[in-house]
């Protein structure tokens, strides 16, 4: 027996970019989070501390910001694998990259052309990955779209054991807070009108399902969500169940008609389920 | 010399309450964070812990669930004035009460009446205190407004030391989360109506203003709302300064014409100031 | 009535200074977030934008670090004085500087000179005044101690009203996040002496009063504090009541005796308190 | 194509929960955070709604606080383990049950019985997976622990390319949160000794190895775990580096003898490892 290195990546996590375009007075904003991670021939830095095969974490930092001047940034995912694709492909040492991007929106404050509020709902995100021999996957997704139904939900008929106290319910508050990622099956997707489609789909189907659970709704959304884009062959939901409870108001001689709610923070259900194509092709190392 | 009890207040804080009114099919919701302190004849309680003068917090907590069901929530100054008006009139021991409540806002998912995406941006806030003479105050605000502004904005001719380095710059990114609190002359305002009023006033101030300092900014934010309102005789704002400073490229051979920026965390700059109106009544409690 | 400016103030928030003292192979770290604030004639900035009277915080930052080397940096008290008394001192248009400091303790690994794992208990703050007349303040605090008590704790005898619905207990746990500030009758202290007096007397009156309720607690905590520092004139504790509940198993056939509970987050108590000496002098600016 | 359910689970996330032992007077506590996923027969729930194989995650709750009443809690592996063997035991649609567990330490104050301060070290963590084959894994863990070398460390000789500033330095401040979990080859270990054993060879590997890299470290800090650890058959590390940079304090005439530094937010490098042994038997699910 003996002790020996296994899998390993390193990088340059959470680069705060933020890129400006000047169109005459209208200005565009980028506003990002880029997380760089490579990995490679590395065994002696990690055995003897030789870093002959170790690119510096700053070198990666200074790359995303040049980058960005040289290349612009369009879509996320486009940035994304640009990068990848470079650091597999200067650096011997290099034989995998993964690189993730945050993207916070920003709206134009009214009939203004350089001034912004911050959109404070949902972050959209990717992952791109690249590797020496060509291989490369591109996951997009969204992260903190919170929603709510408050009517439109139900939960019963389920397993009953010595310590369940539950009741059924016909109606109740349904809130959520999305988690999606989604895999394209290529990396030249049209990035920016899939995601849109995504989301869209996402939205239509929480609300359109008359939910008989969360996990119905889970399903319903990523059903929706492939059926919307072609080029999405799989998809990853994470749902936290932001439990409503009705207020017992009648200690108080009141009655509570489905109308006043106390927002629980812990615990909660969580709720994952993937959704995909019967004919999607392998993942690889594209959830990693 | 001797030791004695100071000021003192108690209560429950961040009862968080949904309530959810049902128009037929269209309903509107109200997400609401309320914290409540009172003071008054607590001083057995705290040296001899004889409790007959403190109301539990569980009560209060009751309170705010059993009112929102008997009285409805609008504005949530009124529902908070409310509250605190009850405490101080049916409780002898209670001299005092300082009603705080958080309002997150929802948007309706489009073309549905009872599904809703929680709007990521600022949080509205209010304080109302209510004393057992009958004297009140009511301080609105809004909190985690994120504007930027990318161009528009200088700052020079400051001053130095020997421990100046800064150079001056006749155009940079301004960017801050607006934290504003704005003192009511009155209790019985539409609190809905200036609301709407401060905040779009705050809004045009920051993206209409050619910037000198993010001081000079601050005053005509504040002036700006005291204009639109005259209801309000007080502003008081505080707007870190979200740095963020120009990459330098050269060393890759690049320039860097005011495009690619580094957004950083910490330190950040902290403007903290005060707009008033020369006659406005004394604050009292209000900002408490 | 003209719309004017009110009280203000500038600064640089949270600069990390992390100073390393090296005695031969012994080291030894202080760990601070530094934040100025000063004001002054900013009359003109906030009106015209001239910033003639304003010294950058950028400036203010690398005082910050600069101070640290030229003078070393012993308790964060006499450290903040130190800074607040230079603004005020050096630059004719600064009539106030307040510096508040945090620190994060740091123990040494068993046994080596310059290896250390972060205490990640409370953190210890101060906020220090200084104004051009001479005239300073200094206020000591900690924050984040988690303390708990398992038993010797009761709540009854409280006051009632058609809300109430909390049952009277003679033993519940009882738990807090003690958040402490002292202000000292002078400014030249020995404010490490200090702290660790009030940290003792702070958990000691904690654990050792048998507690009718928290503001019985919080007044025992404070008085012991004051009696144990001479220096100390004044103490404000705020002390949230992290509800610990009982479970109910009856449903599954088992009883609780005071052993399996949940502990909650929201809502939850919040006592809020000062114990003051008699004869303390006038505050002034301390608690600004 | 189709389009088709992929994997999926659900369950109760963050049920906290406090057991307080009473030996007489001195009283113990146990503090932790349960998380607990089921997954099996659950393709009519997702599709059509019929929630008859799913326990609801308000039973897994009570069964939590249940067991902790019946069983009692001592290692959190072992808790882990009882929660996860009941639900994939008693249950026939659920195939598949995931159990983490966060411990929050406890300091007792100083002589007394059962009065407490959290230590705000860092947090135990454990996550069990069983499966109704009886198939069982343990991987336990630790996250937050915090530490730093003030000496010891080097970056050098590494690898440079167009976009490299970085300056190669042989003293620099090396500083972490450890996270790191640990695979048991079986599933009846002593887990309360190994956890104790490889925190200390973590806490000895970081202080004692003399680093040429954060890589170096990393390595040496997961053998270190595995030989002290005759069970533990894989180690997984992520280490943040923490940077801290030197102030150039030569603008205002000061030199900077390895004194003075800035801690920075963002970005941070993030290394990530993982050390084995050779003949560790297939991981499974167990770090799912």
């Amino acid at each position: 027996m003996a002790i020996v290195l296994g899998p390993n990546r390193y990088g340059k996590a959470e680069t705060r970019l933020v890129r400006v375009v000047r169109d005459g007075d209208v200005h565009h904003v980028k506003d990002l989070n880029v997380s760089t991670a490579l990995s490679g021939a590395m065994r002696e830095a990690h055995l003897t501390g030789d870093n002959a095969a170790v690119l510096p974490t700053d070198s990666q930092k200074n790359t995303v910001y040049a980058f960005a001047r040289e290349h612009g940034v369009a879509q996320i995912e486009d940035f994304a694998l640009l990068l990848a694709r470079h650091f597999t492909g200067t650096h011997d040492t290099i034989h995998h990259a993964r690189v993730a991007i945050e993207e916070y929106a920003w709206d134009r404050i009214g009939g203004t052309g350089h001034s912004f509020a911050r959109n404070g709902g949902e972050v959209r995100t990717c992952v791109a990955h690249h590797d020496r021999d060509g291989r490369a996957s591109v996951v997009s997704g969204l992260t903190g779209l919170v929603v709510m139904k408050t009517t439109g939900s139900e939960f019963h008929g389920f397993a009953t054991d010595p310590y369940t106290t539950l009741k059924p319910t016909t109606d109740r508050v349904l809130a959520t807070a999305v988690d999606a990622r989604w895999r394209h099956t290529g990396t030249s997707a049209d990035f920016g009108a899939s995601y849109a489609l995504v989301r869209d789909a996402l939205l239509e189907a929480f609300a359109g399902t008359h939910s008989l659970s969360l996990q119905q709704t889970l399903y319903a959304m990523g059903e929706r969500a492939l059926a919307a884009c072609p080029d999405v062959c799989e998809i990853r939901l994470a749902l936290p169940n932001r439990h409503h409870f009705l207020v017992d108001l009648s200690p108080f001689g009141l009655d509570n008609p489905d109308e006043v709610y106390y927002a629980a923070d812990r615990p909660y259900g969580l709720i994952e389920g993937t959704v995909t194509r019967d004919d999607a092709p392998d993942a690889g190392f594209a959830w990693e």
